[in-house]
């Protein structure tokens, strides 16, 4: 498809050599999916050497080796910095026999020697139980991307090769995953990558034409298609096609040379400070090679190699079929071990001389273990930050907006580091987080007109209509070292849900590798949530996501609710210093009155759940006739309302209002290393009292926390029933019965001997939902009295009077 | 961009009138974001006139209702069938406008005359308590499409035209929702699009150049990028730009013109049996309008029109700022209300005539209200696909392959009704419903090679590697009165989380309201679940989809794990004959032990929930020691296996065992239509002995169901603890420990006294353990015992020996 620069070109002794490379990775590949033993064939091969149940996927790994081998060339001929992001994880056989070959692989694992010995062991240990997983995994030297769900290769490439900018990171894109959403989106990250201060991403898209069953997409279009589809994402497409080995290692040893010299190409001028019109058409290269490249063509007289039935384990049941054993037996020799290790077991010095040394291998790359690189954040006092709260209620704010103001800090004090970004589907204004934009702007490499605004080429907000991308490039960020946080909509982070799972499998396994160093935790910041969605509506209105997350190990996960401004800044302060974590964090953006002051928001905060005393009646001594819980800001804000109508009308109602701002301290010390033991919850809780429970989503996750709990049976949770639509408010409080009055309601209907005495107070609380339902259709608006309530409780002398 | 024939163009008198209707529909616009009163202006703008609380988006709309007057200029000239799909949803003004003024809106609505009381209650309505939604919603007629989200409309608009081959769906694209992952992967959806058997989509991507807050990346990109992208993508790009309205107007009808001849030329040889060599390349039209377009200019000196602040609401406050309230005025009367309704708030006749009449208009078209046209399926006698069962563990299958079967007849039986398709991820073959290929195919457009297997033009399974793309076609499907079934891997049906909530909330307000008709379910068949997905890994390892599922309103979702062939059987045909459902079915895919007849299967499924007396212990009389309860292939299984393990160790303990297939049935008749009331539930369960329910999922959800019961303090779950690799299907069990030790021995533990009595038993089964652990590491598959087990009783009589 492209001249040829004589210069570029292979020695014979060159492609040889690279060819021999690429046959023992192959070998290595084959050997882990099918053998149990006779590793190296040193005697014909036997049922008993073959592995009793054959799982791995052997269709896209001779192409992941033959990348893998030209990269290596690539690498030492210009001593580069790249690491290998493997969209393709299934052909993890691939990416543990090449950093087996390069040497990193035992270093890591020095039970997997690189001899005979090694080699069997690495056999065995393959999709074996209590041995490595089938794909490119945590467990993988070199890797940050697993390619189970497929998705998020490239997305994960471009994150690591922001602010990295000597870094190139070489994706292969398989055509399978290439089909995907977040993929087909992920292209578009080229407008996002500055040439001046980040690396390089150089994907390589891998058209081996085939998926399990079926053929891709993009591996049945033209050439023409496929060219125009990457000039239309603005790449400069580059071809190596063919099935030939020595044809196809030339082409794509000078397709690599001529990448790389339009990287340098399109980073010297940016870097010189010679600014460029235009957005740079960055290299991709297009590889079609066969599926099951170099293994067997037929079986039983079916097509194997070259399409689909190679996917996985071409030849079937070689224990007990002789036939397909020998064809087994066949396809390994065609490698010719013997010309590839030594007597010992050791690949041919020639051959190692191929490979990279030290952390120039893409198994030992540091940035492919990222808690290597990590450097604390620079913090500052969040207590600087803090709302003024002479007295409960005293003030309003809106809560994002003042850890806006601590995150600007952030990035203002993290600058030189560069290793700090926000990202967001185009809502760090719309969630009011805009103090950013005092210290930094939105990345934007297409044109900037004079009347935009905060777009700039170095900005270090990342603004996509895509939470793919955002949680993509955070994760590849992230795992190269880095630091982040993820604002976003409460009711559309359910977009990644799966890359959430995926991330979070990520890390349980990472951390119980000594060797994967930890990492930054992944932080959400959820707000427009879905008690303040009423202009949005219904389909803006969904609390779930936290349900997932409360799935996920408890080591992993932590959810905050935080009620008000200054628990938010305690709350963003903290999870911005802890690693090997997904930290939720739900807040609102809305003006709110302000409950605490940062010394008790500190307090409350570290605790993360506490009696507000303040709040309760009057009477405090002795147990509670009822427990008000509440958990999240609109139902603290219900809550405290609800207390205020009670202590009014019934004076002499014991009420004790408990907040909850870290929801696993709910569930028991044995479940959660942040639950209370459960002599600490009946503290909180009592034994026996009614809890009336405000919580800001699906009221089951309540209830699931705290099945274990003693006083369970008394537990009664208001949240959200799946209610919603344009409205106010309050009536979307209303809707789903977590409003004041509802609170109130069911207060009196739980405290025994309340519903009989109290049955005109609990008819007046009826009446006031009646007149809200009239006065919000027919002024648009809610009543008065409810936008304008605060806690009338200035003082505590004044609380209880 | 494009060269114009002649007599394509409008005379002046056309121009003038397509102006004006779409003036009207602007002006209608305006008003309901922002008048509650004065709607046609009739005196000077007074801030009582103006809501309370403005809440719209404007920005898109302009641009929505010019493409919805021209193609109704294109139904009319041409007696189209054609339906809107409105990506850019939040424009829900100029949906609700256009649908007004050509008179659908009424015949739904009738108290929202066609005069000006109508236009007084239409903009009150909207975005008002007890009103309607600011989106395009199911409230909005003519939509199958909420765009609150974006990502899927484009998917959606595909799935409409599957086999309703005189359709055009108008499909218009938003920038925003262009940048996300599932939109950018529907493009490709022409390669599955069947000129001969299916209509067209007419895909218009409207680059109004921003989003909230940011330009958006097609926006900014140049021509001959967006190109080159369509051409790569396999479509003729038209391009229609400017602002200046007139030259708009004739490029605007020139254009769909051009696009109406494209899409003739490409199905009339299609339908003639003129076979052509490739894929047709559908044409799509790219309209580049300004933001906020007719809107005001500048806003307090800030740039609007033109730029990301015409996003929402433009002018602020009019009600407080008299400055603001006469920019408003202004605005309005700019469209010159009076040259467009009459005295009594009519629009003008010769407007008027410009709409298509009955169900030519598009707010009119059954299709977008699908129940309309909604045909039941045809469904073989699922009784005949029956495994035979001599007694329980008698024979061994594979469930999804005998479903597959089912299905094929499904397939068979409605082929000339040409409704009912099945999607999946590459996956049909795989999750083992290979069957269906004896009755179709694989729809596949682009070139198909002589060696490939079951592809063909008109395949009635849709395989594409994109979850996204199964679930958005499939709902445009079934929004259309069809019916379908997506089979997906357990673990990355979280890929559309997101979309599966915002189906739910569609179907929830659909079935409030009565002129939308019932449309067929979405069922989901999960497979390849994470009980056997040891060879994959950990990636592949989730089944908490259902945990989602859960949280939605009772009526629309039911979720159903089989625990063999027969009762999957009678699951998918229960569910294939359900309506304005969501139905989760899980079941496996491996070979094992069948334990119901297919009566038996019927019984049990109908009561979602049973007793298996055979499999309990010989003493049956009295309440039972224990009862073991199970949903799920793998954990019912186990807990059989358990029991088998007990009865022979234990023989004195009364062992009860349940099974349920309708998780619902577990929760309180309050919560759920299909929960059994206490007493049936205390029948089955007890008042107060043990449970040791073992669980395909997260064990959370069996507690979360079930704690209202009575005994729910002795429920002790088993479940998936989020431990997982790649190891034998046993192990995987005994991880989690939902094994047949574990549960036998927590039997043991829970069962009063037997801790002590039956210490010796408790050792041997942790002993088994051991040796498990030592056997599966030692050679790599599950110990001879676990794999060949069977369930010894053969007959009643045996069961008692």
């Amino acid at each position: 498809m492209r001249e040829t620069s004589p210069e570029l070109s292979l020695t014979s002794r060159e492609l040889d050599l690279i060819h021999r490379y690429w046959q023992a990775a192959n070998y290595l590949s084959v050997g882990q999916i099918y053998l149990l033993d006779n590793a190296l064939l040193r005697e014909p091969l036997q049922a008993k050497h073959i592995k009793p149940r054959l799982l791995g996927h052997w269709g896209t790994t001779p192409g992941l080796n033959f990348i893998y081998v030209h990269l290596n060339r690539l690498i030492k001929a210009h001593d580069l910095n790249v690491i290998y992001v493997c969209g393709p994880g299934h052909g993890g056989p691939g990416m543990v026999a090449n950093t087996y070959l390069e040497g990193s692989y035992s270093e890591i694992y020095p039970d997997i020697t690189r001899d005979s010995d090694g080699i069997a062991k690495l056999f065995r240990q393959f999709s074996f139980p209590g041995g490595i997983p089938s794909h490119a995994a945590p467990e993988t030297p070199g890797s940050i991307h697993e390619g189970g769900e497929l998705g998020y290769a490239l997305a994960h490439a471009y994150g690591a090769a922001l602010d990295n900018p000597d870094l190139i990171v070489a994706c292969v894109v398989g055509d399978g995953e290439a089909e995907t959403g977040p993929l087909a989106a992920a292209w578009h990250s080229n407008k996002f990558l500055n040439p001046q201060h980040d690396g390089a991403v150089l994907p390589i898209l891998h058209l081996n034409g085939y998926k399990i069953a079926n053929p891709t997409v993009l591996g049945r279009m033209t050439n023409e298609e496929v060219k125009n589809l990457f000039l239309g994402y603005g790449y400069e497409p580059l071809f190596v096609e063919g099935d030939e080995p020595a044809p196809m290692h030339r082409m794509m040893s000078e397709t690599l040379e001529t990448a790389l010299d339009r990287i340098r190409h399109i980073q010297r001028p940016a870097r010189e400070g010679r600014a460029t019109d235009r957005r740079p058409q960055w290299p991709v290269i297009v590889l079609r090679s066969p599926k099951g490249w170099t293994g067997p063509r037929e079986v039983d007289g079916l097509k194997v190699a070259g399409f689909w039935r190679s996917h996985q384990v071409p030849i079937t049941n070689p224990r007990g079929s002789p036939e397909h054993r020998k064809l087994l037996e066949q396809w390994l020799r065609s490698y010719q071990p013997e010309r590839l290790f030594d007597s010992e077991g050791r690949l041919h010095p020639e051959l190692q001389a191929l490979a990279p040394t030290g952390n120039r291998r893409m198994g030992a790359n540091p940035h492919a273990n990222g808690g290597l690189l990590r450097r604390e954040l620079e913090l500052p006092d969040y207590r600087d930050y803090a709302i003024d709260v002479s007295f409960p209620g005293g003030s309003r704010a809106k809560a994002t907006r003042h850890a806006g103001k601590f995150l600007r800090d952030v990035v203002r004090l993290n600058r030189d580091a560069s290793n700090f970004r926000i990202v967001g589907p185009d809502e760090t204004a719309s969630n009011r987080l805009d103090a950013v934009f005092e210290a930094t702007d939105r990345v934007w490499m297409e044109s900037i007109e004079p009347y935009d605004i905060h777009l700039a080429n170095d900005g270090r907000v990342m603004e996509v209509l895509s939470e793919h991308l955002c949680q993509g490039w955070l994760e590849g960020y992230l795992l190269t070292g880095r630091h982040g946080l993820f604002s976003c909509y409460e009711a559309f982070i359910h977009i990644v849900d799966s890359m959430f799972n995926q991330h979070a499998k990520w890390l349980k396994v990472a951390r119980e590798l000594p060797w994967r160093r930890p990492v930054a935790s992944l932080n959400y910041l959820l707000t427009s949530h879905v008690w303040r969605q009423d202009h949005n509506g219904f389909s803006h209105q969904d609390p779930g996501f936290v349900d997932l997350v409360a799935n996920k190990k408890a080591h992993i996960v932590r959810i905050y609710l935080a009620p008000d401004a200054n628990t938010l800044l305690w709350v963003v302060d903290h999870c911005l210093r802890t690693y090997d974590r997904i930290n939720v964090i739900v807040a609102g953006k809305q003006q709110a009155p302000q409950w605490l002051t940062i010394e008790q928001a500190a307090t409350h905060c570290a605790a993360g759940i506490g009696i507000w005393t303040w709040a309760g009646s009057r009477i405090a001594e002795g147990e509670p006739d009822v427990v008000m819980a509440c958990a999240g800001d609109v139902p603290t804000l219900e809550t405290l309302a609800a207390v205020d109508l009670l202590r009014k009308a019934l004076p002499e109602l014991k009420i004790r209002v408990v907040n909850v701002v870290d929801l696993m301290t709910l569930q028991p010390k044995s479940q959660h290393p942040h639950g209370l033991d459960d002599r600490e919850y009946e503290v909180i809780f009592t034994r026996d009292r009614p809890v009336i429970f405000a919580y800001h989503g699906y009221p089951y996750l309540i209830h699931r926390l705290t099945y274990k709990r003693s006083n369970h049976d008394h537990m009664h949770v208001h949240g959200f029933e799946e209610e919603g639509t344009t409205t106010t408010p309050f009536d979307m409080a209303v809707l789903n019965r977590l409003d004041r009055f509802h609170l109130a309601i069911n207060v009196i209907d739980r405290v025994p001997g309340l519903s009989i005495t109290a049955a005109h107070i609990r008819q007046q609380f009826r009446d006031k939902l009646i007149e809200h339902a009239r006065y919000v259709r027919e002024h648009g608006e809610d009543m008065p009295e409810i936008q304008q309530w605060s806690w009338p409780y200035k003082t505590a002398a004044e609380a209880g009077d």
